[in-house]
């Protein structure tokens, strides 16, 4: 649709003979010519895990096209401000954007479930409810109101709970406490009685340090230890119930989405469920790494959260998610939608993977 | 290589201008012209979840490539019987396959570690360990040696422990029972004393009928109950030792993949990869559904295998397994590089995954 956004290119080797074939060939590939897509994203340039995923959904479609759709990707701040992605897709400005479906909640709140939830769904159970369960039915609804047609692109797995100074031996030890958690976990932290503030990742090194904060969340070990937070807090608490599988999309603009070849849409839809399954592989490859380098050898002290600080977590947060979807009638769909994935998909977990590494990692020692 | 298997189409709308310019055209796509790759399968025809998951791994090609590859689908026995897929592909007269790569296990030993093996990877796990952890590599060396290029193609998650008529409350109720499991699985209950039986889908509701077993295991909920099993026996055991997350692959002539052009081969890694998350949710999805329905509708006995059987099992499975190993110097660099993934990939599974979920469980009620 907007022209603006599809650069016309010139010049490849043979352009002559290519050209004058372009003409008379009925091909949709060669009669809609070269284009360049626009990708921005929320990410620094090559975050790791995040931002090299972009960069990968973008080489992916890039390569399977021969370079007939170029995706030109501009890290957070390099075309727009990293949190104006979505606008500038759904406006044109930009043809598609890499990022987190939560940072759209001021278009709908309903965005938030695509994402993750408190207490949520974990990384298999997204992708279940999305392709299998009408998640994605429900998510093309709510992104066709600004124009996006969404595509899932990515995923943390479930992220920690995060690097304290002190144990947590009872919700009291979470009152006062000055704590780095954006989001709907930040509110239900906040709900809890910490004095919750909302930092950029690189300025939660130095808070820590100063002892402007007591303690953050961030994502995982991989990324954590690349933060050094370890250098700083000891007590590095599991499992967080904040972001139990943030799930990473990619949003096309529609009218440049509608208006592809079907096999290019398929093309686009295969790099980005591609990458959702490697991006998600790498996580957990890479945090399996990362925390037995961060046991053995930085001395950190792993600590589970004690049972009734969870009652406490799923409470609140059950009221705070339920307050997500109290909006118009598509919040509450998805909502309803994604409670029945969750108990379906879970009480599934809970007698597969659950049950099955609990038995084998207690009788190997792993 | 093998030109057999390609076939050259004709008479495309247009044709005639289409091949004039494939004579004067550089580009690769055109300059190959249309082909046709068969696929060979060891599925029965849209058999649900990997029959119909292979169908969608030929479809993802053929739409992607605008038909230009077109991608046949063969079921199990109608060009070559299931288990000489293998051959088939490695000899050219097959260009591709979507099976299991236990099957290969009398070309190699090592092959049962890229599908599973007792007390081995989960899904995310073995995705891991094949993306992020050295295993592509691996394989990529060990199907080479059979002139073959490998993909990993879809997922069942872990598979239920099977269907019992009578409880398991010790080792001893194993000795002796007449049970269908195939594979190293099998090889585990054989050496715990039990009458281990291989037969095919088709046999095992009629064998269960008449007696001549005494339980069985398949799949999972999905799979099991449209077999119907539960019209026979009532206990279904949770979870499986043997197969905790079956990786499905894609194998192709490595002739007729490197002669592609980069473009094409990365359409099809992508459309691969595409599957494996997509088949993988598809397994999550319906088997939760299908266990209310197994449970609430046809009153399905739920059991949980008790510890001292969890036991058992884990030191025969990894006798057996070790034993897998013992073969050439490619095997047992598997082996190493697989129990290395376990180890760090499962560890972080159990503070990630395994830990979340068990909270989530109990303080929802999930």
């Amino acid at each position: 649709m907007d022209r603006r956004s599809f650069l016309k290119k010139a010049g490849v080797a043979g352009a002559g003979a290519a050209t004058a074939a372009a003409t008379t060939l009925a091909t949709p590939a060669i009669a809609q010519g070269n284009m360049e897509l626009k990708m921005v994203t929320t990410w620094p340039k090559n975050f790791p895990g995040l931002g090299t995923g972009a960069q990968r959904v973008a080489d992916r479609i890039t390569a399977a096209t021969e370079g007939r759709i170029t995706v030109k990707l501009f890290a957070a701040g390099e075309l727009v401000p990293p949190f104006e992605s979505f606008d500038a897709v759904s406006t044109g400005t930009a043809d598609m954007y890499h990022g987190a479906e939560y940072y759209w909640q001021g278009k709908h709140k309903a965005f938030n479930f695509f994402t993750a939830v408190p207490m949520g769904l974990t990384a298999p159970e997204i992708d279940a409810w999305v392709n299998h369960m009408g998640g994605q039915a429900l998510w093309d609804e709510l992104s066709a109101q600004f124009n996006i047609k969404p595509f899932q692109a990515g995923n943390t797995g479930v992220q920690m709970g995060g690097w304290f100074a002190k144990e947590i031996n009872s919700i009291e030890d979470i009152k006062g406490l000055k704590f780095r958690m954006p989001g709907l976990g930040g509110e239900v932290l906040r709900r809890l009685g910490a004095n919750v503030v909302a930092l950029p990742g690189g300025e939660i090194f130095p808070a820590l340090q100063s002892g402007a904060i007591d303690g953050t969340e961030w994502v995982g070990p991989w990324n954590d230890l690349a933060f050094g937070f370890y250098k700083v807090v000891k007590f590095y608490y599991w499992p967080g119930f904040h972001e139990p599988g943030s799930s990473l999309g990619v949003g096309m603009n529609k009218g440049v989405y509608d208006k592809l070849s079907k096999a290019d849409q398929q093309i686009i839809a295969d790099a980005c469920m591609a990458e959702n399954n490697y991006m998600y592989s790498e996580f957990v490859a890479n945090n399996g790494n990362a925390l037995e380098t961060l046991v053995n050898d930085h001395g950190v002290q792993l600590r589970e959260f004690p049972e009734p600080v969870w009652d406490a977590f799923g409470a609140v947060s059950e009221e705070v998610v339920a307050e997500v979807a109290d909006g118009d009638d598509l919040g509450k769909r998805v909502y309803e939608s994604y409670l029945k994935a969750r108990q379906a998909a879970g009480g599934w977990t809970k007698i597969s993977m659950q049950a099955y590494t609990i038995a084998r990692d207690r009788v190997l020692g792993v």
